[in-house]
């Protein structure tokens, strides 16, 4: 659409995710993009994505990407860390739409932050093990040493709500006891529901830790592309309207990404994502 | 099949759960039964059940059997507790064969153990919120006072090999108190993971309380049920049968798996339980 001879696109954003986590992602970009409609969706029958097969994670994120297309969105924002390390490059060649996944936000900013070059990356089995935020770093910053650790244990931890118990404090000891040896400088949370371990995450790094979030940076990273292609909304002081698909039942969704969002959601619809 | 007179069945035993842990099922069964060929299903692309909606744990249950009837199997276990909690009884309407669940064995079990009628149950959220536990061992002894406690990270902590460790013993004395508190002397280790918890669980609750296992007990009720209806092999000198199918990469269960029944897991395959 051109207004003015500003090209602009009043069309919503997608989001997807594995399930309830990539609200953190969703919550940055409502803040940053405040105009901005959003049609989410969480793919909750099918959650985790981290512990599954490369084939069947790209097969899962190939359906959440058509789901979404069918909603005439303008833009595609990969949520999940482990379909965005796994899916992300067979999508954008599979699919005429840009598509932004929280990888490649959260390495730039990792490299920006680090000052000894030495990098730790958390997250799932499956992003952990598909080396995609590593790879990228190293590409980003040559002389980087980058190590990265699985903490499966952390989804749960968030989900069960003792994000600042001693149960958390203690599994984060055993899990980034690796990365403190190294003497890391810099901790990516390549998970979307770390954000909200960060004050454990903290305490047991130490204060001269940086913790790049790349929820955030991947909300900065959406309205950059919007701006360059010119997708951005025209008429941003209303009030927006966003949408929630799930594929299970909505009200786990409703209560815990409630608190997440910290604002109630409404607005969920149940799709059978396996039949679409 | 009548040999001199007497009815024998040489068909597999099929058994099913939502992944690994239904391994501590077929490991009773394989002591219990050492003649019986079995065919093993977990439905490794889909783990797990305890999280999701009573509709979404029906049609997977559902597909799960489909796939063992079309292998010709003599009967069906539920090695899964929030499968056996939620579909057993939709399954044994829907289908013609013995299908044999993990709540009722354990409840009998529990019944018989208790001296101060006051037992508790833990499990994933599915198992405990369908209170099937609950409310069979209520039917068995009506003066039982019983508390179902869900405890979600115990299954990643299986998996993570902590199950004797700091993090393990502080999540159990977290989920456990209650029960503490309400002096249960039994406990129903409601998940098929948490046998493998035992030692943990018997240290926080103390030596008096007697653990449950429902999977020692299904066994048992598996081979009562192919006795009572002339099921068993005739030829039970032999070495057996073990077949695996998964749904997702067999790899992880192969490792993990090779861990809980302590031999190596050969012959698995892999299929698409979607789209049988």
């Amino acid at each position: 659409m051109e207004i003015g001879g500003i090209l602009m696109d009043n069309r919503p954003i997608g989001v997807f995710d594995s399930g309830i986590g990539g609200l953190t992602v969703l919550k940055e970009i409502m803040e940053q993009l405040p105009g901005e409609d959003i049609i989410y969706f969480g793919d909750t029958a099918r959650i985790p994505y981290g512990t599954r097969s490369r084939e069947t994670v790209i097969k899962y994120s190939f359906q959440c990407i058509k789901f979404l297309l069918s909603k005439d969105i303008k833009a595609i924002v990969v949520a999940c860390n482990t379909a965005s390390a796994i899916a992300l490059q067979e999508a954008t060649k599979a699919f005429d739409i840009p598509i932004i996944g929280v990888i490649e936000p959260g390495a730039n900013a990792s490299v920006l932050a680090t000052r000894n070059n030495k990098i730790g990356v958390i997250g799932t089995s499956g992003t952990i093990n598909s080396e995609a935020y590593q790879t990228k770093i190293r590409q980003l910053n040559k002389s980087s040493e980058v190590i990265g650790i699985p903490c499966p244990l952390f989804v749960q931890i968030v989900e069960e709500g003792w994000a600042d118990t001693d149960v958390a404090k203690l599994a984060a000891e055993k899990y980034l006891m690796e990365l403190k040896e190294h003497n890391v400088d810099t901790l990516v949370l390549g998970c979307t529901h770390y954000p909200i371990l960060r004050y454990t995450l903290s305490k047991v790094m130490g204060e001269d830790v940086t913790l790049v979030n790349p929820a955030f940076e991947t909300a900065k990273a959406v309205k950059d592309i919007l701006k360059e292609k010119d997708l951005l909304r025209n008429d941003v002081n209303r009030k927006p309207s966003y949408q929630f698909y799930v594929s299970d039942d909505p009200e786990k969704f409703r209560r815990i990404g409630g608190n997440i969002l910290r604002k109630e959601i409404r607005n969920i619809e149940k799709v059978d994502i396996e039949n679409l």
